[in-house]
This record gives structure tokens, C-alpha cells and sequence, in this order.
């Protein structure tokens, strides 16, 4: 027997390849040397997340079908989270992502660089053909707002003494503003319904948030092979996460000092393990399922649906995840 | 008496003055770090050749006074300007620019990736707030192509047998692509004659290849201190430039093989001798001065006025320009 779910599921796929040819088509370009390059990228697209949250919350808001512009606004969105990890590698120096070599690793820091210029002004391009100004200019304020967490996150670099408050600004400007976005993109192009497109927008920064919080919990306790990149890369580029922000608080004497010893030698074993001995490893998993609830309660009031359960099923994957 | 120009050159010191304050308003920001950064910026901004093209090509269009929204455009220009100058920093690993010390240099790689990302963002933010999709258009598709020259440009490094086709390739789309689309814009936002604005790109666009030339040639004979920015990059990074095209050209036999093992030991001062003596020099002025006759002769059938005058004074100017 076919679940509505099964039928669901299917329909997204179908709706999720449609919108990898207007990604793909978008790039290609009369050069060899480019589509050589992007074909690399490929190889980072996963689970889709973003351009499916587009879809979903499109579907959530009473969509009886896709249109153009929710394909279109979907993989810009997925193009520019392409383009932040590519930059962000150069960031992190990172060499393996979604279990392959990065970007900057082959072809270098400037290839990189200009790749993930490549991808941002091809997002804006792809974007302003919908010729609707208003997903132009929500979509470069995001980018804004995600630029500054990654600024804001690297002043703050090397500071040990990051209170929980600026990880949640960066963290929020970082991630959880474009996770939020596609939510908000996918509702507003279907709904005039202002009140519906802000809690699809509020699910999406508090799942965000939720999904950043996790993603730092595995850079530290996660293994390279299962989370598929480089672990342990927040600690050598100097990064605070939350599970050591939590450990450094509720420690004092001697085991804070030595917690701020193996920060700054980069002892990440060590560190792994007395971070799991302060019990900071549970208080970030509460906090994240905290997130998760919140985002999940701001559904409430929406209409039920097949897409409502399945953005409600994303948002509890999070807890879940291992990579 | 003061002259016609005089009046034009006040007028356009004014109008430059409001696009600057819309460009520093646009990256004003919450965090004191991001202000600080973005405050660099400033000194890199110079003779404001692109927004002064927006304006120029507005009034030789027609425009009796500046809008607004040749205001933002010119500002926008500017942004994008700026972005692939942090950005172009990096990939030269360049550390002077304009006499001062590159972000790169101060704040690091990541710090430059991440603010050339930010002034990218706000550079279609900005132009998004216009609510005139023909514009976010042909800027997106402007910057595709600006990126396609720098990837085009960093595949080919280190490749001594690079011919002027693609030489020019690079040069046209990574420099020509935003002067031309400064005429463009400047001209399509104030008229329907789009016979006048292709004219007027057309001259931006030779006038920018042009640029481009001298701008190599002199990274190649100019010195740090007139220039203001580090010399002898595009060798020590393995770009060939048109009087090294021109001078592989001309030369066989041992000259040839000469200028080879220089440009491969990055022998600059041998170089510049030897490229001297070939005739290389004049020839790449020669090619320089051509593409400045095409550019105006692009305005022929525009008619006269201050403005137009002023966009000829600025082409000839490229000729004569030591930095």
C-alpha cells in the first residue's frame, strides 16, 4: 500500500530533479574550463535541505503544484549555500567534504574564491530573472545577514570567553537566517497570508539554529568517515561551539584550566573526552531539542497536512543526525 | 570665467558625494566589527571611474538631473568594484593597494574572502531596493561574466603560450564587463533609445579593455611608489600580460628563449629590459590607443554636450595615466 507520505516523498523528489536542472542549467557556461570546475560542486549537494524546505513550506501554505518560481527560488537557494561552503572551506581549510576533496584542496584558495563568486552572482542572476522584486531583495538581505555571522564569527576567533549570546547571534546570521528564508520564500511566492509566511519563517531560524548547534556537536564527537568532512576543524581554527562554551561555564578551577589548555593546543581527544565528563555534551543536545520544539509549535496553527508532517519529521531529524 | 567643464566637473564632485553616502549607508551595520572592516574600504576608493561613467552616460543620454536610482546604480557599481578588488587582493596575494595595505594583509585571507562576500551581498541589496528587475538582470548577468574572466584568467596561469585571443577574452570580461555595464545602466535608466545606451556600452567597453591594458603594462614597467599598489604581480603569479604576448611573439631563438626562463624565474627587472628592447612596449600602447579611437568614435552620432565631452577627455585620459 501506497502512504500519503510515499506519495509525497516521490512527488518532492520529482519536484527536487526539476530543480537541479534549472541549477544546473544555470551554470553552464561556454567554457570548459568553468563547467569542469562546477561539476566539481556536484558532488556537495546533499540532502537538499534548503531548496525542499522551499517546496514544503510552498506545499504547507496551500500550493496545489510547484510553479516555476518556487523551482527557480528554490535552487537559488540552494546556490548560495553552495557557494558558503565552498568559501567556507577556504575558512576552515578544510580538504574533505561530504566524503570528497574540497574545492580549495584541488584547485587552490583562489580557484575557491572565485567559484564561490561564480556561484553568489549566479544565485542573484538566477534570481532576478523570476523579475519579482521582492524575492530579490529578501533573498539579498539574507545574504547580508548570513555574511555577518561569518564576519561577526571571525572577529571573534581565538576568544575563549564567547558567551552563549554571540554564538546564538552567529550561528543565527550564519545558518539559520537562509534556512529560514527558504521557508519564508516558499510560503510568501504561494500565500498573501503574512501570518502563515512568518511561522514558516520562525520554523525555519529556530530549526536553524537546531541544525547549526548539531552541526558543531559533531565537528567535536562526530568520526570524519560517518559525518563525511573534516572534524575536530572548529577547535584548530580557534571556533567556540556551544558544548565547550556550556563545559568551560560549568567548570571551575583546575578543570577549566585545563579545558582552556587543550582549546589552545588543540588537543582535540583529550578535549572530547573531559567535555564529555561536564555533561555540556547532553546540555547541547537539550538545548537543540528545545529549538526543535519551538519550531516545531509554530506549525501549530497551520492547516495539517502531508508537507506539515514531513517539515515537522525534518525538524526532529535534526536530533537524530550523524552527518 | 569659469568654464563649461568647470561647471560639469562641480557638478559631478556633488553627485559623487551622494553616492557615497548611499554606499556607506548600505554597509552600515549593528556591529562595530563589521563597521571597522568596511571602513577600510574608503582608502581603496579612488578615482570613482565606474559610477562617474553611470553619470556621465545618464547625461550624455538626455538625463537633465540625477534620480536616485542613478544614484544607487552608481554606488552599486562602485560595491561590485570594490568586492573584486578585496577578492582580486587574495588571489594576487597582493599587499598595497591605493598606497595602503590590503585587507588581506591586515586581517588575513579569511577576513578578505568573507568581506568581498559581504560587499557582493550588499551590491544586490542595494540595486534589489530599485524594484526594477531590468537592472538586477543585467547586473547579475554582468557579474557572471566579470567571474568568468577571473576563472578563465586563473586557469590559464602559469601557461606562457597564451595568445592575445585569450588574453582578450579575459580582459573583456573580467574588467571591459563592468565599464561597459556603468555606460549601460546609466544610459538605460534614462532613456528609451537603446540604440544610445548599446553605443554607450560599446564605448565603456573598449574604453575597458583599454583600461585593462595599461593597467598590465603598468604592473609591468610602472613603479610601486606612482602606482600605489604592489608592481610585478601579474608575473610572480603567472599572468601574461599583452607586452609579454607581444614580446613572445615577435622574438625567436635565444630572445625567445631569454623572456621564457625570466618570466619562469620571475626575473622582473631582466624582463622589463628585454621586453623593452623587443618593441613590445610600444606595440601594447599602440593596441591601447586603437581601442581608445573605437570608443570614441562609438559617440560619434551622440549628440554634443559637456558630458560627452567629459567621457572622451576620460578615454584619452587612459592612454596617459601613470597609475
Amino acid at each position: 500500500m501506497i502512504s500519503i507520505d510515499d506519495v509525497l516523498s516521490g512527488f518532492l523528489d520529482e519536484e527536487l530533479g526539476k530543480v537541479s536542472i534549472i541549477f544546473k542549467k544555470q551554470l553552464e557556461c561556454e567554457h570548459d574550463l568553468i563547467n569542469q570546475i562546477c561539476g566539481h560542486i556536484d558532488s556537495y549537494r546533499g540532502k537538499m535541505l534548503r531548496p525542499s524546505l522551499v517546496l514544503l513550506s510552498a506545499l504547507a501554505s496551500g500550493a496545489e503544484e510547484m510553479t516555476e518560481a518556487h523551482r527557480v527560488t528554490a535552487a537559488v537557494v540552494e546556490m548560495i549555500h553552495m557557494a558558503t561552503l565552498v568559501h567556507d572551506d577556504i575558512l576552515d581549510e578544510a580538504d574533505t567534504r561530504r566524503g570528497g576533496r574540497t574545492v580549495n584542496e584541488i584547485h587552490g584558495n583562489e580557484m575557491a574564491v572565485m567559484l564561490g563568486d561564480y556561484l553568489i552572482s549566479n544565485a542573484f542572476h538566477l534570481c532576478s530573472s523570476l523579475k519579482m522584486p521582492d524575492v530579490n531583495l529578501l533573498l539579498g538581505s539574507t545574504t547580508n545577514t548570513l555574511c555577518k555571522g561569518e564576519l561577526i564569527q571571525l572577529g571573534n576567533r581565538k576568544i575563549l570567553d564567547v558567551d552563549e549570546d554571540v554564538y546564538f547571534t552567529i550561528i543565527r546570521k550564519k545558518t539559520a537566517s537562509l534556512i529560514g528564508a527558504s521557508c519564508r520564500l516558499g510560503s510568501s511566492i504561494t500565500t498573501d497570508d503574512d501570518e502563515m509566511t512568518l511561522r514558516l519563517e520562525r520554523f525555519g531560524i529556530a530549526s536553524g539554529i537546531a541544525f547549526q548547534i548539531t552541526d558543531d556537536l559533531l565537528d567535536l564527537i562526530g568520526e570524519k568517515d560517518v559525518v563525511g568532512k573534516s572534524v575536530g576543524r572548529d577547535i584548530e581554527k580557534g571556533k567556540m561551539t556551544l558544548p565547550l562554551i556550556y563545559a568551560l561555564n560549568d567548570c571551575s578551577g583546575s578543570d577549566h584550566d585545563d579545558i582552556v589548555e587543550m582549546i589552545k593546543s588543540r588537543n582535540i581527544d583529550s578535549l572530547r573526552e573531559i567535555v564529555n565528563g561536564t555533561g555540556a555534551i547532553e546540555r547541547t543536545l537539550d538545548k537543540a531539542m528545545a529549538l526543535v520544539d519551538d519550531a516545531k509549535s509554530e506549525l501549530r496553527d497551520i492547516p495539517d497536512s502531508p508537507a506539515k508532517s514531513m517539515l515537522i519529521a525534518l525538524a526532529d531529524g535534526i536530533i537524530e543526525r550523524k552527518y
